[in-house]
């Protein structure tokens, strides 16, 4: 009976997909077919496709890393590393927290946050137990956090890689896993203030980063969906078109209009009326001026939404940072989360890029592609609180990956050379048989705190323990000898300058100290 | 002819698995039938599992994190931060570089490498394309990494998490998701010299961690396999056998020797002859001693490992650790892939424990567990290198989830609040409507360096504003108000004292650094 249910499964399972989808109707006549009888099912199947692979030639091993990722080598490390430490002191600098979280969630935490996007999440083999996926951002594990631990207000950093199966383009910086450097405020405040710090911290982040001009875009979704709504978009298409829209970036308007109105059904003169809004860029200006919009003054939310961004930029005036923020009515980014003000900076490849005057069309700009976004995200923590209580967010997170990639082909260029360790000083001897001693003095040179290194052989010769000095950068050599041994000294020489002096053995690691603090 | 094929191969699919698994020959009759096809069928399979799944009552959601796992919280995180400084600057005063490799790795990449442990990995979900699994430890990924970019010597560190799907026990820091902190000298050296500076290591960031008295285990894999082959174990039950002798640290000699006798067939000559050895415990009085030994000096490997096991302590002497180190001839350590040295280090509860002396009965005392542990694996490269080159490597890895959890219970029980940011100074007002000048400020602080915050409120309480300092150790307040304004000055009030002193707004900024720096 029960085999013979899972032979019409089975049957029907294949009707369903290539037929008319009618099968689960079917199948639910089946009495007693479970979930857990299709995953049996599912391990039968995946059992058989591994003895068949096992036959099917032989195996090659292939020496790679996963599609779309990378190791770092030291030297990139070494660039990772003053690039966090630039954006982690901007983060401390603003008084934030840090929190971590891990790198894979419930699958049900992450579900119906991403729209469109939830496809790219990577899900983990079903090994028994939960369903897991990882991390897709790290704004969604922080809403569960905030939830889970009813934390009503925090400010927060958190940087972490996290996972999206995309197609990856890395020469352009897009991998599967990539560093996101998230700053986040959660709280009930008054409008506009830590959503004004957030645009001042990317400010900030990509004026130290010394990455050339950039442009911070701002917009809010409480006006992209009051001039959907009387621009004649029906309700159901506020997101579909907000998508169609986000895609101006990369598409003409022609083609965003084409796409509006033939694949996305909407009436031609909607189109129009959306291509007018979507052209306009500018400051606290735009924002008074669409105010007194006839058509735009009718939405109530979009009202609120410019409201809130004249009081956005009296504040980013006070921050000094108006120059490279532009209110631009095009700017509409994918997730479904946002509640509020959204932006998104921007490098700009050729030089400073005028910001147009209000009114004025933005020219076209070949943008290297955005490098930090982030909004308003009040519904989302309420999604996750059992009473459904909501917390107030706003958040940036900035995308390192391009970050990298640029300042790598930067120090590529540059002829200084950079250096993957901080070794001071290198024991090293001319002579043969010193090996105890070198290992002695070595250890004396650490138990004081100097970063010291020592050949791992018996009877290095002084060149090689010199050349790799040069190699990777240490000021200094610290060479023994019999008769420094004798005279109770180490002979310190300078690897630049080859200068060389013996100073007292009990004088070393003082000495040492001051020629390496000068750099 | 499709369709039917499909159909027989999913009659077939039922009976394999409940029948006697012939099935394998009847599908290879049905040509064209392809593991891609067998893909197709699972994903049917699944959708209509996915189908059911939303009609199978109602939805209840977890806010929880994935088994095994944990948030950590910014205290945490605090502490966190202050153990990766010290490991890291241990690292880095010992010469190393980082590099980082990918959280996943291709599957067959970490397949045949962790011997009965490989149960423990966790596999990502067939979503098309490469199977892929959480990396295991980062020993295999820091080979792939050597074999891939033909490296033949490096001393690099790598932190980072791991993945184990093991039964978890958070109380005692065993997580699915961990910290490895790993340190490892790849290159051809003379013996012994990166192995020691390995256990200085340990030596040294344990000593720095003030985590109390602890005691560094040392063997060698060519001692026991020696120990194994003149005590007479079959050569194919060395692995099997020396898995046993891993349980001594949790399993009395007696319950030891049982498994061995009755699960694993061993003779009792034979087990009462291991049970002889791995009592001892010594240092290199004991190397010497087991070198002279008329068995054990019968077997090649083992005398190898002996003498490296003097020149080693010979080393250690040199780097004055030997206090802590003891030669432990039941140290077995469970991963395959060790061919020489063998260290763990273990926190011993109970104050210090003597050393015994050459040849005494090691007493039993109660360990916290292992906090570090690693050794030499010179095979493991080769393993991934095409043409099977061999790197020589040693390294070691601190296993820093107990660490954190005795110095979260430390600083739980401390009176010392542990401060979570590094504010300097929060700009407040005592009056209304100052929320301008108050942003102002920060600004200008922030530009200067300091660490500010500002609360985000239009009029908040000067009572509130002090409170949140009280809160968060900040320790000094900027306060604003008309007179302040008018006079060109900020009154400076230090929260511990409540002392206010009116500075200069020019002067404000040099004020606070000299103030914070004395801290």
């Amino acid at each position: 009976m029960y085999a013979l249910g899972m032979v019409s499964l089975r049957l029907c399972a294949g009707l369903a997909v290539r037929g008319s989808g009618l099968c689960v109707n079917t199948l639910r006549r089946f009495s007693g077919i479970t979930a857990s009888q299709i995953d049996e099912e599912v391990a039968r199947l995946l059992e058989l496709k591994a003895q068949l692979g096992g036959d099917e030639g032989k195996h090659q091993f292939t020496l790679k890393t996963a599609k779309g990722t990378r190791d770092f080598n030291p030297k990139q490390m070494a660039i990772r590393e003053k690039v966090f430490n630039t954006i982690v002191g901007c983060f401390k600098r603003h008084g934030a927290e840090t929190i971590d979280t891990p790198v894979f969630e419930l699958k049900e935490t992450l579900t119906g946050k991403y729209g469109e996007d939830s496809k790219l999440i990577y899900d983990l083999k079903d090994q028994g137990g939960e369903l897991l996926s990882l991390r897709y951002d790290l704004t969604v594990p922080f809403a569960r956090y905030l939830a889970m631990n009813k934390i009503l207000n925090i400010k927060r950093y958190h940087i972490a890689k996290v996972y999206r199966r995309d197609n990856p383009a890395m020469t352009r910086g897009r991998y599967r896993e990539f560093y996101q450097c998230d700053f986040d405020i959660a709280g009930q405040y008054d409008p506009m203030i830590p959503d004004a710090e957030c645009l001042r911290i990317v400010y900030e982040i990509l004026t130290e980063l010394e990455l050339g001009e950039f442009r911070i875009k701002v917009n809010d979704r409480r006006i992209l969906d009051g001039m959907f709504a009387v621009c004649g978009v029906p309700g159901d298409k506020f997101r579909t078109i907000c998508s169609t829209v986000d895609k101006l970036d990369k598409m003409s308007w022609a083609d965003v209009r084409g796409e509006m109105v033939k694949e996305k059904g909407l009436s031609e003169e909607a189109a129009d009326q959306i291509g007018q809004y979507v052209s306009m860029q500018g400051g606290m200006d735009l924002a008074e001026r669409l105010l007194q919009d006839p058509k735009m003054s009718q939405s109530k939310q979009a009202c609120a939404g410019l409201t809130d961004m004249k009081q956005l930029f009296s504040y980013l005036q006070l921050f000094q940072v108006t120059d490279k923020v532009v209110f631009d009515l095009s700017l509409a980014r994918g997730l479904d989360y946002y509640t509020g003000v959204i932006y998104e900076a921007i490098l700009t490849q050729n030089g400073p890029i005028p910001i147009p005057e209000a009114g004025e069309k933005g020219e076209e700009c070949v943008s290297v592609g955005s490098v930090a976004g982030g909004g308003r995200y009040d519904g989302l923590v309420g999604m996750f609180d059992p009473k459904g209580r909501k917390v107030p967010c706003v958040g940036v997170s900035i995308g390192i990956e391009r970050v990298f990639s640029i300042l790598e082909q930067k120090a590529e260029a540059s002829a200084e050379k950079v250096r993957t360790t901080e070794v001071q000083v290198m024991v090293a001897s001319a002579q043969k048989n010193l090996l105890e001693e070198r290992l002695k003095l070595t250890a004396e040179l650490w138990d004081a705190g100097i970063k010291a290194e020592v050949m791992y052989k018996k009877n290095p010769k002084l060149l090689s323990q010199l050349q790799h000095c040069e190699d990777s950068g240490i000021p200094l050599v610290a060479i023994l000898g019999e008769q420094e041994l004798k005279d109770g000294v180490v002979k310190l020489r300078a690897v630049h300058s080859r200068e060389e002096v013996d100073v007292p053995r009990a004088e070393l690691v003082e000495e040492i100290r001051k020629r390496t603090s000068e750099v």
